[in-house]
C-alpha cells in the first residue's frame, strides 16, 4: 500500500522528474519517452553517435564483478570428475578420424582400430590441464574490437546455425543470403553483439561449396568485429584462418601469434566425434586460433535422463577433445563448452532454457573453474516466438552462464526455436538483456561522494533530491536507460497504441538496418579479400572442400 | 551447425520420445503437448491432483543450495555501512510518533522533540542485531502451510497494493472486492505462491473503515496460507492478530509463540516515519509477528542518484526501525526490506526491475548477510503488459533477489505497471518463474545411479538413450514440466493458431479459477470468524480505526 501511495506522491510531487528542475516547460511524460527511435532520449550521458538514432551502451566488455555461483558441493564435483575420468579411461570415444587417433597413440593413449575407440588415461588428461591457458584475447581485424576471454572478461556473440529465419514483417521463411547480410548488418550495429555467429542463419541460396567464402567476406566487409566460424574439414578452415589474415594484413604465421577465430568443436553425443571435427580441430589448433569444445548433450537424448550422469558423460567427451588440442599444439586457446538441457520426454522435442539448462549452465562452470578453463555457454530458449516464453527461456539461459562465469555466451542474439530460426526481433530484445546483464555485475564505486552523506544531510525528512546538485551532476549518467522498455504511464502507453514490447522491437531493427553504415575496409585489403575469394572459387570449382 | 543437425537427427531419430519407446502408436508431436489444460501432460513424476487440471509443483519450499552472490567487496559494504552509522547518529530520522520517539528516548537515543528527529549512536544498532532473529517459520492456520523465512528458505507471496486490476478478458478497471477474492483464489491455487500479499488488489467498493475484516475474513475462508496485512494503525494491526488467532483457534497471547502474519513498515523515504507505521510495528513486534522493514527508496527521488548513497540511507532507515522493533520486544521477528530502484530521470517515473535495482537487490542481501538478518526482496517490473518487458524485468528482480539471498519475496507474483496494476495473466506467469527458480537452485545429487557410468557404457557411439532401463526408471520425473511453455514444432504451434505464450495465459487463471476449491475450515472456527466481523463492524460503524 506504501509503494502506490508514494509512487503517486512522486508522480504528482514531480511529474517532470530531472526536467523539470531544469526546464520545466519541456519536461513532460509525453512522448518524451517513446522507446523508438531514441534518438531524443538520454541515459548512460551519451546521446546516440552521428548517423546512429538507437542510443546503446559503447562497444566494449564490462568485468564481470562477483565470484561466479557454485550450485554443487566439491565432492560432488569431484565425483562428476571421476565418473568422467573412468568414462575415457574404461569406455572410451569413438574418434572416426585416423589421424586424430594416430595422434592419440602417439600420446600413449589406448586406441582400437577396429572399433576406432580411443582410451585416455587420467595423466594424459592432467598434462593437457597443464598447457590449455585460462585467458586470451581474440583480435578481428579492427583492433579497437579486441576481446578478451577468460577472468572476468566474457563475450556474447550472435545465434549460429539456424536454417530458417524471421521477422514480424516478411515472417518465417529458408535462410538466404541476403537476410545473412542483414543479420551480420544488426551484429555490428549492436554493440552488445560483441562478435559474429557462425552463421547467424545458412543461406542455402548460395553454391554450398563456396558459401564459406561469400559469407566470411560479408563478416570483412559489413562488419569488424571477431566472428566465429565453421570448422568442418580442412580446407574451410584454413580459407577461414587465410581470409582473417588478409584482412589483417598478415600471413597464415603471424595468426598464430595472435587468435581471432572462434569454432565449435561439437561431440556428435554419446561418445562420437567425426573426422571433419577433428580435422578442423588440428587446423584450428595448429594456427593457435580458438576452439570451443562442446558436447551437444541432450538429457534423456544423448546422455543419462540424470544431471549427474550427464554432466559426466559432457566432461569426459569435453577434456577427451580438449586433451586433442594440446597434443597438436601445447597452449592452443581452448574453451571447456556445455550445451546440456533437457528433452520433452513425450515427445523427443528438445527443450532449452529450462531449470535443468541453467542447473547444467552453473556446474559446468564449475568443472570448468576446476580445471582453470574458460568456459562457453549458451543463450537458448524453445520457444517459437520471440515473447514472454522466449524471454524467459533466454533469462534462465543468461543469468546462469553469465553468473555461472561464463566467457564466450554463444548464440548470444537471435536464436529461436530450439536453434532452428535466426529472429530479428530476438536479436535486439537480446541485446537488450546482453546490455543489462553487463551492468548488473560491473564495477561499483562508494568513495565519499558516492556515499552522498552530505546530499542526505540537505534534504529535509520527507524531501525529494531531484533539484540537488549532487543529483543534477549525475543525472545524465547515473542510470542505464533502456532501448526496447516503455516507462510511460498507462495513460500514456495507451494512447500511443498499447504496444507491447514484442511490437516495439521491429522499429528497431528497422532502424538499425537504416542508420547502418560498414566499418572502413582499406582499399588494398579489399582488394586482397576479393581476389583470394575469386582465386578460390576457381579452385572450389565442381567440388566440396575437403 | 551441429545444434542444428543434431535436433533434427533427434526429432526425426526419436519423433515420440520415450512414448515412441514404451507405446510407440500413442506418441506423436501433437496434441499431447498442448500447455492447457494439462492433465495429459507428465512431469516430476505426477498428474494434477484430484479436481485440479492444471499440472504444478506440490505445495512446499525447495532450499536454496547456493551462497548467494556477493557483488561488492567487504571494504565496500563497510563504507556502505558506516556511511549509515553516520546517517543515524548524526543526521538522524524524523520519527513522527511521539510514542517511538519515547521509547527510543528511553534507550537512550538522541530525541528532538521540535523537529521530531531521532538520533541513534552505534552500540544501540549493535544491540538491536545481537537480539533480532535470524529465521523464524509462519504458522498459518493450516501447519502443513508452515514456511521458513531464514538461511536457504525463502517464501515467495503475491502481489500488494494495487489500486487497479486486469485480466486480458475484462481489461483495467479499478480494483474490488469480487476480484480481490478471485485473486486471493489463484493466490491459494498456485503452490508457488506460498503467502497472500495485502491486498493484491484495493477492493474500494467495500467500506474503507472495516474494509481490512472484510478482506481477512476472505484470506481464512478462501485460503489457508500466511499472509500480510496491513499495519497501518493500532487497532487494524490487531484485530488481523485476533483474526488469525480465531482461525488458529488460540488467543492473542498463544499467538505471540508463533507468528504467523507478516507487515510492511515502509519508511516515507527521505528519513521520515509516520505515526501510523509505528502504531502497528509497535503492536506487530509486541505480538511476535513479523515486520518487514522496508525503506521504498528510488534513486534519484526519494535517495542520492548514486547506488552507494541510496543504500547508504536506505540501511540507515531500515537500522533504525529495526531498532525500535527490538527496543519493543527483544527477539521480535523482524525481515531487513529492501526496495531500492532507479527513476526515469526525464520523466520522474519509476522504473523496476532494471540494472539498478538488480545491483541494489545483490547488495542489500550482502547487507541483510552483514547483520544475520532474514531478507525481503521483491519481484518488480515497470511494464503495463505481461509481455516480453515484464518477463525481463520481473526476471532481473527474481534472479538478483534469490541469488542475491532473499528469505521473503514481495509481490512475487502479478504485479504489472510499477505496482498501479494486480495482473490476473502476471500471477501465473509469475507463478511459473517462481517454479523454475525454485528447482534451479535446488539439491542435487551424484550417488552412483545418479552418475550413470554403467548407463553411458551400455549406450554405444553415436545412439540414444531413450530406450535404457535408466531412461525408463526415470523419466517421469526426471525433468520440470512447465505450465506455460510451449515446446511443439513450429509446425504443430502453428496448426494450433501460433499463440504467443501470453494468450495462453488467459486459460490458466480462467482454468484455475474453475478448479478452484476453498480449503476447508472448522465450522466453529468459521462462526467464531464471522462473530468477530460482526461484533467489530459494530464497533467501527461511523468511524475509522485508530
Amino acid at each position: 500500500m506504501h509503494n502506490l501511495s508514494e509512487t503517486l506522491r512522486l508522480r504528482f510531487a514531480a511529474p517532470g522528474g530531472i526536467d523539470a528542475a531544469i526546464a520545466p516547460e519541456t519536461a513532460q511524460d509525453s512522448g518524451a519517452n517513446t522507446p523508438a527511435p531514441r534518438s531524443n532520449r538520454r541515459g548512460r550521458g551519451k546521446r546516440a553517435p552521428l548517423g546512429q538514432t538507437i542510443q546503446q551502451l559503447p562497444f566494449g566488455q564490462i568485468e564481470r564483478q562477483i565470484k561466479p555461483i557454485d550450485l554443487i558441493s566439491e565432492d560432488h564435483l569431484e565425483a562428476i570428475h571421476q565418473a568422467s575420468l573412468t568414462i575415457m579411461q574404461e569406455i572410451g570415444l569413438e574418434y572416426m578420424s585416423a589421424r586424430a587417433r594416430d595422434i592419440f597413440r602417439k600420446a600413449g593413449a589406448d586406441v582400437d582400430e577396429d572399433s576406432q575407440m580411443v582410451r585416455i588415461a587420467p595423466e594424459l588428461v592432467a598434462q593437457a590441464l597443464k598447457t590449455a591457458p585460462n585467458s586470451f584475447s581474440l583480435t578481428p581485424r579492427n583492433p579497437a574490437r579486441k576481446l578478451k576471454m577468460g577472468g572476468g572478461f566474457w563475450v556474447a556473440g550472435s545465434v549460429a546455425g539456424p536454417p530458417q529465419v524471421h521477422d514480424a514483417i516478411s515472417g518465417r521463411r529458408p535462410g538466404n543470403f541476403e537476410d545473412f547480410k542483414k543479420l551480420i548488418q544488426l551484429s555490428q550495429y549492436f554493440n552488445a553483439v560483441q562478435m559474429f555467429g557462425y552463421h547467424p542463419v545458412s543461406p542455402i541460396d548460395i553454391p554450398a561449396n563456396t558459401r564459406h567464402l561469400d559469407t566470411y567476406h560479408v563478416c570483412q566487409t559489413e562488419g569488424d568485429k571477431a566472428y566465429k566460424i565453421s570448422a568442418i574439414g580442412r580446407e574451410r578452415t584454413l580459407d577461414a584462418i587465410d581470409m582473417m589474415a588478409i584482412a589483417k594484413g598478415m600471413d597464415r604465421e603471424a595468426m598464430k601469434q595472435e587468435p581471432a577465430l572462434v569454432t565449435t568443436i561439437s561431440i556428435n553425443s554419446p561418445r562420437r566425434v567425426d573426422e571433419a571435427m577433428t580435422d578442423g580441430l588440428e587446423v584450428m589448433a595448429l594456427h593457435n586460433q580458438v576452439c570451443s569444445i562442446t558436447p551437444f548433450t541432450l538429457m534423456g537424448a544423448m546422455t543419462p535422463v540424470t544431471l549427474a550422469g550427464a554432466l559426466a558423460q559432457h566432461n569426459a567427451e569435453a577434456l577427451s577433445a580438449i586433451v586433442l588440442t594440446q597434443l597438436i599444439n601445447p597452449g592452443a586457446p581452448v574453451l571447456y563448452g556445455t550445451f546440456t538441457s533437457n528433452v520433452d520426454l513425450r515427445t523427443g522435442a528438445p527443450a532449452f532454457g529450462t531449470p535443468e539448462n541453467s542447473r547444467a549452465n552453473l556446474i559446468a562452470g564449475q568443472l570448468a573453474r576446476k580445471y582453470d578453463l574458460p568456459y562457453r555457454s549458451s543463450n537458448a530458449c524453445t520457444s517459437n516466438l520471440a515473447d514472454d516464453q522466449a524471454v524467459y527461456e533466454s533469462m534462465m539461459s543468461l543469468w546462469s552462464a553469465i553468473a555461472g562465469g561464463a566467457h564466450f555466451i554463444h548464440h548470444g542474439a537471435g536464436w529461436l526455436e530450439g536453434g532452428l530460426k535466426a529472429s530479428f526481433e530476438k536479436l535486439v530484445l537480446d541485446a537488450e538483456l546482453l546490455q543489462e546483464l553487463a551492468l548488473t555485475f560491473g564495477p561499483f564505486t562508494a568513495d565519499v561522494a558516492d556515499l552522498a552523506v552530505e546530499a542526505i544531510r540537505g534534504v529535509p525528512p520527507g524531501g525529494h533530491f531531484f533539484g540537488e546538485a549532487h543529483t543534477l551532476e549525475r543525472y545524465e549518467t547515473a542510470f542505464y536507460s533502456p532501448m526496447t522498455s516503455d516507462w510511460r504511464s498507462h495513460e500514456n502507453w495507451e494512447a500511443d497504441g498499447s504496444k507491447s514490447a514484442r511490437e516495439r522491437l521491429t522499429p528497431l531493427w528497422q532502424q538499425a538496418l537504416s542508420d547502418f553504415k560498414a566499418p572502413t575496409l582499406a582499399q588494398d585489403r579489399r582488394e586482397a579479400l576479393d581476389a583470394f575469394v575469386a582465386k578460390r572459387k576457381e579452385e572450389l570449382a565442381g567440388r566440396e572442400p575437403e
